[in-house]
C-alpha cells in the first residue's frame, strides 16, 4: 500500500485511489520543507530533472525547479526556442537525444495531446506530463486535490463544481478523472459550445448557468479562459465581454453560494473575465494555496517516481 | 550599528550612512571569495533566489546569479517571454504566484518605475530593485560606491562628475542619492534636455560643458547613452555622431582631467559614443572593476537581507 | 605525459596525439559516472562554468551543463538574446565583462568563425569552443574519436569516410584533423560545391560518389545538411530533394558496406534528407552513443583545463 508502482505520470487514469492517496500523504510531509529556515533536503542528490516546455509557463516551470532543487536534485531547462527543434529536429530525436544524458526525469509541456506518452516510449527516463495540448495535466490534479484535502479535510462525497471551457481544458480533464476517483460528486458548467458530449456518460452533470452551478458546492473551481490562443477555442463565444457577462465569477453570484465553499483556480486569471477581482481576492479563494500545494505535490511526485523505489521514508 | 534593519533593498533613499558604510565593509570581506580556488561558501545553502528580467541584461542578471550560487543559494531565472505575462497576468498576481512558492527573494527589473516597490507589497520574500524604468539601480551605487572607496580610499569630500543623459538613468538617480549621502560633492553634466530641474535643490551641481565638468573631479562617471530605446530619450539631441562630438568623452578631454582621475562606467558602453575605446581602456578606467565588486556587494545585499539576521558574521 | 598543458581548447591544432589519447582516457574514466545512482561528484566543486551560445542548441549547451553540473561545477548559460549584444555591446566587451565575473571557463557558441580565439584572448578563464561558424568544433571531434575507440578498439589504421557538405562543415574540419592525427585514413564525400580545394594536401581522399565512399570503410561519418541557413550554404545543391536522392544515405547504399561498419552523425539529423529513418535506427548506427560520449568527454575536458592541474586523479 506503500508502494508506487509507476514509471511515468502521463495521465490520472493509471492511478489508484491508493496511488493518489500515496501521493498526497508524501506531499504533506514534504510541504514543511519549504517554510523551514533551509529549504532544502538531500533526498534527489545527484538525479538530473530536464524541464522541457514548448508552451511558455511561469507558475508550473518554476514549481517543478523549485521543487526538485529543494530535494537537490540538478534541474536543466530546454524551451522550444533555444532547443535544436528550431533546426527542423522531431520531438522523438530531441527525446532519444536527450535520454542519451542519462536524466533521471524528464518534464514534458507540448501543445500536442500525447506528445509526453509518445516521449515515455522512447526513453528510460521517468517522464512527467506537465500539461499536454488539450487532454491531460495531472500534477495539476494532484495538487487539487491535495488543496481540496487540506481545506475540507476529505475529498469523497465533496460537491464540486469546474465552470468554464471544459472542452478545451487539460486542467478540467485531469481534475474530473481525479475527483471522480476520489469519490467527489462533480457538476461542470459553461456555454454549451465548450461542453464535450462524454460529460453525462462519466458520471458528471452538466448545466449552462453559472448560478445553477455553484450552488450547494463545497469546491467551485474556475477554468482559465485562454485568450491568447485562437481557433477552436474562441468559436466558443462571441467576444470575452460576453463570457464575463454569462459565464463570469462575480460577488452577486457567490453570495448564493455555500458559506464555506472554497473557490479554486488553476491560473493564470483573467481578472475580469472569468472572474472578477473581488472574488479572486476573497476569503474563500485557495488560489495561491494551490500554488504554495504545487510545489509539495511535485516534490512528491519526484520522489515517489525517482527517489523511492527502495525506502518508504521522506528523509 | 552592525545591524542591517531593511527588509527589501528598493532605493538608496532609506539607507543611512552607517546601512552603506556596513554593505561596503560586508562585500570587503565577500570580495576574496571570488578570487579563491573554490569560489562557494554555504552562507545560504537552502535559500531560493528568483531573478525576473524583464528587460535584457547580461550583467546585472549574471551578477546576481553569481552572487547567490556562490553563497551556495538556489537561483531560478524568469524572463518576460517565458513567463505567464505573455498569456497576460498582471505583475502583481505573477507576484504573488512566485511568493507562493516561498522564495527567499524576489531580484526584479522592470520597464516601469516602482514596479519593484508595488512588487514588495505583496509578497513576503525580499525584493530588490534591480533597475526600474527611469527610477532608481541601487545595487549599481553600491557597487559604484564600493568601487570609489576601494580606488580612493574613502567617498567623503571627493568631487565626482556625472555625465550624460542624467534625466532618464536610474543609474544617476541611485548614484546622486548614494554620493550625497557619504559626503561627496557631485557635478552633473549632458545636453539641457537630459538634465532634469531638480538637481540644483539636491544639491547638485549642473554644468553643461564637459571640459568642465571634467575639471579637478576625482571620479568621473559616465552614462550609457540608451540606443535601444525610442521616444523621450531620443528627442534629446538630434543624432549619435552628434552627441559624441558635443558630449564624448574622449582624450584630449580627458588631458585636462587630473592625473589620478578615476573613470567609471555602470555598461554596457557605446564605444565611440559617450565614450572613445582609447580612454574606455586606459589606465585610469576602472569600469571592470566595477563588474566585479558587482558580484561582491550583491553578495554582501543578499547575505545582509536574508542571511544576516542573526549573526554578524559572514562565514 | 599524463599532463595537459592547455589553457584553452579552441581547436584541434595544438593538441597532440598524447593530449587527445589522455582526454579519451579520462573520459573512459568519467563515462561510469552518468550510470550511477548519484550522477555527481565533487571533483569542480566552486568552480563557475559559464554557457555563451549566440546559436541555438540542445544537445552541445545541454551536453555541457549536464557535464559540468556532474562534477559540481555551478554553471550559468547565457544567449544572444537575453544578453547586452541585444543593446549593441561588442563580444570583446561582454566576454571582459563576465571575466571580471571571474568564472573558471566559458563555453562559446558563435557564428563567427574565431570568435572564441578572440575570446581567449581577452580573458583570464578557460575558453572552450562550442563551435564557431564554419571552422571548428573540437569537443564534437573529441565525443566522435572517443566513439570510434570505443566500438572499434582503436583509431589508427581505420578506414573513415565523412560525407556531406564538408566545405561549411565545423565538425567536419576538426574530426578530419583529428583522424588525420590519430592515423586513420580519411575520405570525403559529398556535392563538388561543398568541397573545398585544400582536402587532397591534407592527405584526404576526395570522392564524389556516396557508394563509392562508404565502400571497405570501417566508419561512415554523416553531416548534417543546414537547412535552417541561408546564402553560400544552399548555393551547394539545387533541392533537398536532389541532395536526398544523390547523396543521402539509404538501405540500398548501406548493403554494400562493410558488415560491421560503424555509423556516426552529430545530430540534430535530417531524416529523410542526409540519412533514411531505416539506415539512422539501423544497429550500425551508434548516433545516441555519440551523445552520450559527450558528456564523458566534455566532463573530461572540463577536469584537463580547471581541475586536473594539481594531480593526475580523476577522483
Amino acid at each position: 500500500m506503500n508502494k508506487f508502482d509507476h514509471k511515468h505520470l502521463l495521465s490520472m487514469d493509471p492511478l489508484s485511489v491508493e496511488d493518489i492517496t500515496l501521493i498526497l500523504d508524501t506531499a504533506e510531509s514534504f510541504k514543511a520543507i519549504s517554510t523551514r529556515e533551509i529549504k532544502k533536503v538531500p533526498t534527489l542528490r545527484g538525479k538530473s530533472v530536464i524541464n522541457f516546455f514548448y508552451e511558455p509557463s511561469t507558475r508550473t516551470r518554476t514549481s517543478f525547479d523549485v521543487a526538485a532543487k529543494r530535494l537537490s536534485a540538478d534541474t536543466f531547462s530546454l524551451s522550444a526556442s533555444t532547443s535544436s527543434m528550431v533546426k527542423g529536429e522531431t520531438l522523438i530525436d530531441t527525446a532519444r537525444n536527450l535520454q542519451a544524458m542519462k536524466p533521471d526525469v524528464i518534464v514534458l509541456r507540448h501543445s500536442s495531446s500525447g506528445a509526453p506518452h509518445m516521449l515515455a516510449r522512447e526513453v528510460d527516463a521517468s517522464v512527467i506530463n506537465a500539461g499536454d495540448g488539450i487532454n491531460e495535466h495531472p500534477t495539476q490534479a494532484l495538487l487539487d486535490l491535495f488543496t481540496i484535502r487540506e481545506k475540507k479535510g476529505r475529498i469523497e462525497g465533496l460537491n464540486i463544481a469546474i465552470i468554464g471551457d471544459i472542452a478545451h481544458s487539460r486542467v478540467a480533464r485531469s481534475d474530473i478523472k481525479g475527483l471522480l476517483k476520489m469519490g467527489a460528486d462533480v457538476t461542470v458548467s459553461g456555454p454549451p459550445t465548450m461542453m464535450p458530449v462524454e460529460m453525462a456518460s462519466m458520471g458528471v452533470h452538466v448545466v449552462h448557468q453559472t448560478a445553477e452551478a455553484i450552488r450547494d458546492k463545497d469546491v467551485v473551481m474556475l477554468l482559465r479562459i485562454q485568450l491568447e490562443r485562437e481557433g477552436p477555442v474562441w468559436a466558443g463565444f462571441p467576444s470575452v465581454r460576453e463570457y464575463a457577462t454569462f459565464f463570469g465569477l462575480n460577488r452577486t453570484l457567490m453570495e448564493q453560494a455555500k458559506k464555506d465553499v472554497v473557490l479554486m483556480h488553476p491560473g493564470p486569471m483573467n481578472r475580469g473575465v472569468e472572474i472578477t477581482s473581488e472574488v479572486a481576492d476573497s476569503p474563500c479563494s485557495v488560489i495561491l494555496d494551490q500554488v504554495t500545494n504545487g510545489v509539495a505535490v511535485r516534490m512528491a511526485i519526484l520522489y515517489l517516481l525517482i527517489g523511492g523505489a527502495k525506502s518508504d521514508k521522506v528523509d
